[in-house]
């Protein structure tokens, strides 16, 4: 029997909405941090969060609803980050620093902390004195659509002790989900940032109007340039980053959450990408689709860190041009054309 | 400037007609053995072939169209085969075996030969005494309906000596094909009858309605068994196949091919797994589509081979078994999904 733990949520979004699912599916009591009052009340009224995964039901005896989050992080030995990478350190200023202490902290959260490009456990170990044996991060292939449907999906928990990843990945393992664990917490950080800005390119190229003949290319590209960005990085970042593991590229935490990322019609990044591609500025994708895609802030992130790493990563830096420095979306794949091989 | 030479294509469906726009758009005379004496005179009177991308028209000046396989051979410097590999045998059966002296063949077939199981250079070296450095493959991600409308592309062709591939690719180049080369002419082609496999296998899953986080899983787990069979057949075949050579697997050649055949509406092996996945026998699915998708007799080659290679292949193994020994589709996945990462 797996153990049980007192878990709670942070965010209300699709992710953080599948992951209450998921965990309340299982007989898990979740106390979920919701900012909005009236979505609150909603689910308590309708049983169901009224903005994202509308027709996902919830048992709502299992769940503690509460928009204070001191007293759902108190309350909980679980904690799971489930907001996007940019709204984490406005959610979280408002928590004295020791509230971590004993915790486990599971990041569901696909990016980094903008401007200080931070991962996830470097910014709770700076702000919160995180232990690196108490974080553990979520990965793999999943988008909260098909959860919603209990389509069968793959998640892998990453920690530094196997056993404890096994625990976190107990609680979600069920019929419609089934889990790895590794070690690797660093490699699929990166893995899942980078995969974001591969997607924007996938929909950018999309845009653009190329053909289901270059999209695969230019993903197999992709997927070499993380390996190479990831083979960079370890060798810059040296011991301090911890063990030294396997990154075990072909598994689902990588290449799997790539290929849904940019294939999937479910994916935010793609489909930012995609209006990129067919002309509109970022401001009005991000107006029209009412949110920034991670990918945004993740081109931001991974091109100011290579500045010190030197990997090369033409595609990854295209997007960043395209993105942030307004360089031409045609112009940009026209240059990357000629470097596939 | 690139060489030129009296090409002849072998074939007469969508690839085949691809290849011939191409090789005519890059100004080319092209000797074409098209069997039907009715698709030649439709195509002489409307300069498109009826059957297949009708809508590309051809300047039929540059056609020298016959129904007779001996003079077309005999009339070309570069014989380019692209018929379905279950075809090829009978179709050049009529040809003498000293047919093919001092000519290049380029084959542009992603198959195997069944029964015999032989990788194409092999059974033209079998039968017609090519000599390997007269042989070159042509694979990548290239739909025909997007070379029909001129979406870009990508070609690998593979030979012996990388000049004389760089002379057979530059006949290919224009501002919609893009061309490599590499000497891995065994590699790329196994990875072009495996591709066809798993392009079945995630045709079955479609149609068994798993959704698009299975798939990118499915698909990952393939793209590493691919691998592990390379490295197999690498050690098994030993250094009779030639010099050892580098795998590029992040290349558009593997991965790449696997990709597109897996994830395009353009895919006949996906669509054809699809039939299956909705319970559609083989006979019938094959009557629906008027063809058998290469993967089908893929499946049985690899299978057979694979006794003497011993590579952990499941995903193959279930394809193999679905179409050919009736396992029931659903159970043959549910088997699957466990072993997963």
């Amino acid at each position: 029997m797996s153990k049980t733990y007192k878990t709670g949520i942070i965010g209300s979004g699709s992710w953080a909405t599948a992951l209450a699912k998921i965990l309340t599916d299982n007989g898990q009591q979740v106390n979920w941090w919701i900012r909005n009052e009236d979505t609150i009340r909603h689910m308590q009224l309708r049983h169901h969060n009224k903005h994202y995964l509308t027709s996902v039901y919830f048992d709502t005896h299992l769940l503690q609803l509460s928009s204070d989050l001191q007293q759902v992080a108190a309350a909980s030995e679980v904690l799971i980050l489930a907001v996007p990478s940019a709204f984490l350190e406005e959610s979280l200023q408002v928590l004295p620093p020791t509230v971590l202490q004993g915790k486990k902290v599971i990041s569901a959260i696909k990016g980094m902390i903008p401007d200080s490009n931070l991962l996830i456990n470097e910014y709770l170990a700076d702000c919160f004195n995180l232990p690196p044996e108490q974080y553990f991060t979520l990965t793999g292939p999943c988008h909260a659509e098909e959860i919603a449907n209990e389509k069968l999906s793959y998640l892998t928990f990453s920690g530094l002790h196997l056993d404890d990843a096994q625990n976190m990945a107990d609680l979600f393992t069920n019929s419609y989900l089934q889990t790895t664990v590794n070690n690797d917490v660093t490699g699929v950080q990166l893995a899942a940032v980078l995969k974001n800005i591969y997607a924007m390119g996938a929909g950018i190229a999309h845009g653009l109007e190329y053909g289901d003949n270059f999209l695969s290319v230019l993903i197999a590209n992709c997927f070499r340039e993380m390996q190479h960005f990831l083979e960079k990085y370890t060798a810059w970042a040296g011991p301090a980053q911890g063990p030294e593991v396997q990154h075990n590229y072909t598994a689902s935490a990588y290449l799997g959450d790539l290929l849904v990322t940019c294939y999937s019609l479910h994916s935010r990044n793609r489909t930012f990408g995609n209006m990129i591609g067919k002309g509109y500025s970022v401001k009005a994708a991000q107006l029209e689709l009412n949110m920034i895609a991670e990918g945004y802030y993740a081109s931001k992130c991974i091109y100011e860190m290579n500045d010190a790493i030197g990997a090369y990563m033409p595609v990854a830096q295209a997007v960043y041009a395209v993105l942030w420095e307004h360089l031409n979306a045609t112009e940009a794949f026209l240059a990357l054309e000629k470097g596939f091989v």
